[in-house]
C-alpha cells in the first residue's frame, strides 16, 4: 500500500499547536463565537455559471429558523420561513445543483473531518505503486470509496476496479475514451433518453471527436451497429430510476450513479452495471473538491480510462482525494453510530423538507406541477419514502408556454430550461440543494399567482 | 474578492488543538524525531507511468551525504555519493519527471505552508463570484500567481487574464480548444520544433478531435493557412531556450513556459507573449496538487479555455489551488528574506551540483554527452550560469545506437528514448529531478564503462 509521507518534525507540530491555540485564544477574547448550537449564515457569495451570473449576497436574506433534532446538536432540516426583509427585486439562481444544502451538517460535524496539510506532502504525481491499474488513486481514498458502498448497499464493489477523476465529468469523457472502437469505423454515437443531462451533448461534441458524437434522445435512436447508452439512475433532470431503454445486443452502457444515495431516492437494489459513475459533489456535497470514481467491471476498460486521465490532467490532486476519504470515512462512520443520526439520515430529512413545502406549494398555486413518485423501500433507510430528487422538473401550467423565461421575469428565479434537456419549454431544472435562504425565497415567490401572459 | 468560509466554532478548534498536542506529545514520547536537522528518507515508493513500472523502496539505498548550508538549517543540495549497499541490479526510473528533489526543501521549510481545512470548507463548486471570467479561480491563487511572478520577473501579468487548470496540461487542452477555428474549415495543424515535448502529439491526437491535430516537427512544417505552434521554453526535453521557428503570419502561437524559472535557465527576459503556460509540478515541485496556470492576452481566448475547463472538469480543485496559493506565498516571501537563501537559490543550488555531477561523469567515460549551454545573466540571481535544466538531454556515443536501450539492458536505468521526441534513438531523455538517492546511482552508473556491442 502507498503510504501518505508521515514525517514532520516535532518543531513543525510545535508551530502548529501553537498558531492553533493562538487563533482559538484571540477567537474566545473576540467573543465571536459563543459556542451555542445556531446557525451562522455565512458570507460566502453564490453564484451562477459564467454565462449568466447573478451575484447576491446572504446578508439581507431572511433569516431560516431552524428546530434542533432530538438526537443531536444539529440543526434539524425543518425549515420555517421567516418573512423578513424579503426583496422580491432580488435574483436567486437555481439553475446549478450547487450542493450547499450540506455546509450545515458540515459545519456542525465537521471538525471529524479536519484535515492539517504539510508543505512537504503529495509532491510526486504518483499515489500507489502497488495499484497496476490506477497508479494515481490514494489508497485511503479506494479503501473508504469501498467501505461505504458496502455500508450503504447501493453499489456492488467486488472485484471492480475503480478508477478516480477530476469529478464524474471527467470520468464520463474517460469511458467515452475507453468505449468507442479506435478503428477507422468512425464515431459511435452516444445516446440518452429525453429529458437528459444537460451537459452531455455539450462535453460529447465540444472537441469535434472522431471517436465518439452525440446521437441524441434515446427513446427515438434507430441507428444500426454499435452504441453508447447513458443511463443516469436517479435521473437528471427528473429523478426517475431508469434503466436502458435501446435495448440492442450492439449498445455499451454506461450508468451514472450520481444520485443513487438515500438522501434521493429509496436504495432498492445494489447496483451492478458495467462501468457505474459516483461524484463526491452530489452524495456528501464537497462539489469543490471535483472527485468522481468509476466502479469498472472490466479491466481493460479500468486501463483505458487511466490512460484517458493521464492524458487529460496526468492523475487527480492527491490532497482533494485525501480531502474525500476522510469525509468518506466520517459518513461511513456515523452510519454505525447508533444514538445519533447518520449522515444521510441529516440529508434524507432536509431533502424531505424541501419536498414537502415544494408539493404544498404545487398544490396551492396549481401554477406548475412536479413530477409524481411512486414510493418504495429503503433496504438502506429501513423505511419507504417517495424519490426526493436533487433538482425539481417543475412543469408550468396554467399556459404559460415558456416555463425559464416566465419564472425569470415574473419571479426573478434563474433555472435551466427544459430544451436543454431534449424536452419542451413548459419545463424547467430548479435545484433543490441551495442554502435553506435561497431555497426558502424560490418556495415563497411560486407559492404566489403564476398569473401571466408570457 | 470571494473569501474562503472562516466559521469555525471554538469548539471545533479545541477538539483540532487537542488533537495536535495530542500527537505532539505522542512524537515526544516516542522519540521518532529528535528534532535534529538530518535527512530522514521517506518511505514512499517512487513508480514509473502505468506503462512501465518498476518498484523499489528507499532502505537499501546509498544514504546521501550532505553538508550544511552557511545561512540556514536547510542542507545544501551538495550530494556525495557513499558507495554504500549498492545494488546494480536494481531497476531505477528516470523517464518522468517526478519533482521529488524539492522534497527535502519543503520537509524543512514546509512548516510554514502547513493547512488546516476544515470539513466544511470548498463544498462549493464556485470560487470567486467577482471574476467575470474564471468562476473556478480562487482569489487567492491568482494574487500569488501575480506576485511570484513579480518576484521573479519571468513573466509579465498586468493586463492579463488568469486561467487556473488541473495542471499545465489540460490547459494545453483548453488552449488548444480556444485557439482553433470552430467553423467547417477542419482540424488545424498544431505543431512544434523537434525534440519537442513527447506527450504532445499524443494529447493532441487522443480524440480524433475535428478541431485540431499534431501537424509534427515544425522545422519542416510548410502547409499553407493557419497553424498553431507549441514553443517550449526552456525546451522539454533538452533544455534549450527557444522562440517559433515557422514565423508565418497565420501562427498562433502557445508558449509554454514550465521550466522558466530561475533554478533551470538564467531569467533573461520578462516573458510576453498572447498565451504563457506554468504549473506548480515544475516551479514548486507540487505536482501531485495538478495545479497550473496559463496568463493570457486575449479576453475571448481566455473565455474559451475557461469555457473548456467548466466541459471537461466543471473546474478545479479548490483546496489544491488553496495549497499551491500558501506554497507560492512561501516562495515569494523566501525572496525578500536577506538573511537567509531563498527557495530559488537553494533549488537553483540542488540542480548546478547535480550538472556538475553529469558534466564530469560524461568526461570521464566519454560513452555519452549533454547539451552544451551558452553561460547568460540572470536578472533575478544577479549573475551568470549556464542553464541546468530538469531533464538531461543525453546522447549515446561509442557506437551505441539505441541509447534507451543499452541504459535499460546494461545499466537498469530507464530512460525515455529520443524517438518519441521526434528525434533520433540516439538519444534518451533522463529526469534530474529525483530523489538525491536515485540520482546519485544513476551518476555512479553512468559513470563507469560503457562498451556495448547494441
Amino acid at each position: 500500500m502507498g503510504k501518505v509521507p508521515r514525517i514532520l518534525s516535532w518543531r513543525n507540530m510545535l508551530v502548529l499547536s501553537l498558531a492553533v491555540n493562538f487563533s482559538l485564544i484571540l477567537r474566545i477574547l473576540k467573543g465571536t463565537d459563543g459556542g451555542n448550537s445556531s446557525y451562522v449564515v455565512s458570507i460566502w457569495p453564490v453564484v451562477s455559471n459564467s454565462l449568466d451570473r447573478t451575484v447576491y449576497g446572504d446578508s439581507k436574506w431572511p433569516v431560516v429558523s431552524t428546530t434542533a433534532s432530538g438526537s443531536s446538536s444539529l440543526s434539524s432540516a425543518s425549515c420555517t420561513y421567516n418573512e423578513t426583509q424579503e426583496d422580491d427585486h432580488r435574483i436567486i439562481n437555481l439553475k446549478l445543483g450547487d450542493p450547499m444544502v450540506y455546509e450545515r451538517y458540515w459545519q456542525e460535524m465537521g471538525h471529524m473531518t479536519t484535515m492539517v496539510i504539510a508543505g512537504w506532502q503529495s509532491l510526486s504525481y504518483f499515489s500507489d505503486n502497488n495499484n497496476e491499474l490506477c497508479w494515481f488513486l490514494e489508497p485511503e481514498l479506494a479503501k473508504e470509496i469501498v467501505r461505504v458502498h458496502k455500508v450503504v448497499g447501493n453499489a456492488v464493489t467486488q472485484d471492480r476496479y475503480i478508477v478516480v477523476g477530476t469529478g464524474s465529468t471527467q470520468l464520463y469523457q474517460a469511458a467515452l475514451y475507453a468505449l468507442s472502437p479506435h478503428d477507422d469505423s468512425g464515431p459511435i454515437n452516444v445516446v440518452s433518453a429525453a429529458p437528459y443531462y444537460c451537459s452531455y451533448p455539450l462535453i460529447t461534441d465540444c472537441l469535434k471527436s472522431g471517436l465518439y458524437r452525440w446521437g441524441g434522445d434515446a427513446k427515438t435512436y434507430k441507428e444500426e451497429g454499435q452504441y453508447i447508452e447513458l443511463v443516469t439512475s436517479p435521473n437528471n433532470p427528473d429523478g426517475i430510476l431508469r434503466e436502458s431503454v435501446v435495448n440492442r445486443s450492439e449498445g455499451i452502457l454506461i450508468h451514472d450513479l450520481a444520485y443513487y444515495w438515500p438522501q434521493y431516492t429509496p436504495i432498492t437494489s445494489i447496483a451492478d452495471h458495467d462501468v457505474m459513475l459516483f461524484t463526491a459533489s452530489k452524495s456528501t456535497g464537497h462539489a469543490g473538491m471535483r472527485i468522481g470514481w468509476a466502479l469498472v467491471k472490466d479491466k481493460e476498460t479500468a486501463k483505458k480510462m487511466t490512460e484517458y486521465i493521464e492524458l487529460n490532467t496526468i492523475g487527480v490532486s492527491k490532497v482533494s482525494q485525501l480531502r474525500v476519504a476522510k469525509v468518506l470515512k466520517a459518513v461511513s462512520d456515523s452510519c454505525g453510530n447508533e444514538t445519533a443520526k447518520s449522515f444521510f439520515e441529516h440529508s434524507y430529512d432536509a431533502m424531505f423538507e424541501r419536498w414537502k413545502l415544494l408539493k404544498q406549494a404545487s398544490k396551492t398555486t396549481k401554477g406548475f406541477t412536479v413530477p409524481d413518485f411512486a414510493s418504495q423501500r429503503c433496504n438502506f433507510l429501513g423505511k419507504a419514502f417517495e424519490p426526493q430528487p436533487a433538482f425539481a422538473w417543475l412543469k408550468c401550467e396554467e399556459g404559460i408556454v415558456d416555463c425559464e423565461k416566465f419564472l425569470r421575469e415574473k419571479k426573478n428565479i434563474l433555472t435551466k430550461s427544459g430544451k436543454y434537456f431534449g424536452d419542451d419549454l413548459s419545463y424547467v431544472r430548479v435545484s433543490m440543494l441551495d442554502r435553506d435562504s435561497i431555497f426558502n425565497t424560490f418556495i415563497h415567490r411560486i407559492s404566489s399567482s403564476f398569473n401571466s401572459t408570457l
